[in-house]
């Protein structure tokens, strides 16, 4: 099968896939979305990706859908892409209307999802590490929504690659380091694990979430805390999670080595546990 | 003529006016706009509001866009629409691309239009003032380009109405009053104008740039310095102005009455002078 797009309850090449240009994601960015990953053709975590897409609609005050729907649409895509390692972007924006900042009453939901293969990482990435520069997080005020207001992410992820890194690192005006473009940031200290609690200004990462479990399972000392760029830069080990980041080691961050520049074994450790998590379908 | 839309050269009714769910406008926020307006049938500032059109396209690195196409079409449009008074939108959006938070070389920005009469404020909000609520302010850090990133102004306006009153002023972390959600905002104390200097946290608003340039005219001493929420609730006047709002009384803010509670004599005087020169098809 092609890659496909859903729109509204139909089902079309991408290509195909249009929206109304007074569709308040397009004017207002008012929509929330989730990217699921498969792995063996199975979705991945599904249940907290719609949790967390629920929670998104309810601190918007959108209109809701009823979860089945949604989850059969989700289904299908992965059944019918046939692809065993598939992306499913799903976008809800508020609903279309004649522009208007107030928000007009009684709008229908607009629903669309893409699905393709994943892009994987490159294996290099994952063997000698990822590098990343820091960027001043200039994002709005909440973060923990699961939001297309992500025009800071993208500039700042484009801002990286022209400086030949990787990622970028938000950090608030205050000096905390809050986390990537697309996806939350943890430190190794002494073998203590920290990364950034969840508050308005960061993402509650569904991979965050099984990381820190892994660590629980693991007798791995955690800490949700802030911490500064020092602590960053003087880490012994730093990597990144989320859906297709899965956990991505960093060594390098603003020409500074993270440790001794290598992939750390606790980084090492948790990526291996976390795939094996992600094949078996889901947690033991 | 009915409303109408423009898309990529083409004129439709709005109805029928798409783009592509991979338009990086509805997945990234990654747009810009402008809302031009037109007093008998002449757009007012075109110009200004062409060249703020392309400092926010320079500012985000989107292609640039012949200006003499875009002018030509805005023109079309308020010809073809016939009204009298009308309110036109435009967006450009950086392109189409499969999702992905890089951005893709070579994309073609979208450019959508739509026309309409514009919405009048009530007479009785211009004759008794308005009303206002205080907020946080949650939204990004470059609100000097407009951009699409519009879901705390969206959100901080429906809040608004939904206590009652006509419109919300964001005010910053550090208590510093900004603008209300789609306008600028002035006070004045002791014959006095005050309005926030031009940073990375307003926008640079044409009617802002008229009133101040009427404000010079007309003698009247403005300055353009920070102030706090104690000078915006102790203030004698205060003043919203933008491309629909044109210059907007405010006389209670958080419940609190601003001066006497009635509309002040310079806010009148410099709406005489606004629409004057709006009727007159710029300035003299």
């Amino acid at each position: 099968m092609p890659d496909l797009a859903y729109v509204n309850g139909e089902i079309m090449p991408i290509e195909k896939a249009v929206v109304p240009i007074e569709d308040r994601g397009y004017q207002f960015g008012d929509g929330v979305y989730e990217f699921v990953a498969s792995y063996e053709g199975r979705p991945f975590m599904l249940e907290e990706h719609l949790d967390r897409l629920e929670r998104s609609m309810r601190e918007l005050a959108l209109d809701p859908v009823p979860r089945a729907d949604i989850k059969k649409a989700v289904l299908d895509l992965f059944t019918l892409s046939g692809y065993p390692r598939a992306g499913l972007y799903i976008q809800i924006a508020r609903g279309v209307a004649p522009r208007n900042h107030a928000i007009t009453p009684g709008m229908t939901p607009q629903i669309i999802m893409t699905i393709r293969p994943v892009q994987e990482m490159p294996a290099e990435k994952r063997e000698k590490g990822a590098t990343a520069i820091t960027v001043k997080d200039t994002r709005w005020g909440r973060c923990d929504i699961k939001t297309v207001q992500l025009l800071s992410n993208s500039l700042a992820k484009q801002k990286s690659l022209d400086a030949g890194c990787d990622d970028a690192i938000f950090v608030s005006g205050q000096g905390i380091v809050r986390e990537g473009t697309s996806s939350n940031l943890f430190i190794v200290s002494g073998g203590r694990l920290t990364t950034h609690p969840l508050t308005d200004n960061i993402l509650p990462g569904i991979t965050r979430m099984v990381v820190l479990n892994l660590c629980k399972a693991a007798d791995l000392v955690v800490e949700e805390s802030f911490f500064g760029i020092e602590a960053l830069l003087g880490a012994d080990e730093v990597f990144l999670t989320g859906t297709v980041t899965e956990l991505l080691p960093i060594v390098r961050i603003d020409d500074k080595s993270i440790g001794n520049g290598e992939v750390g074994p606790i980084t090492r450790r948790l990526y291996d546990l976390l795939r094996e998590q992600a094949m078996a379908g889901g947690p033991a």
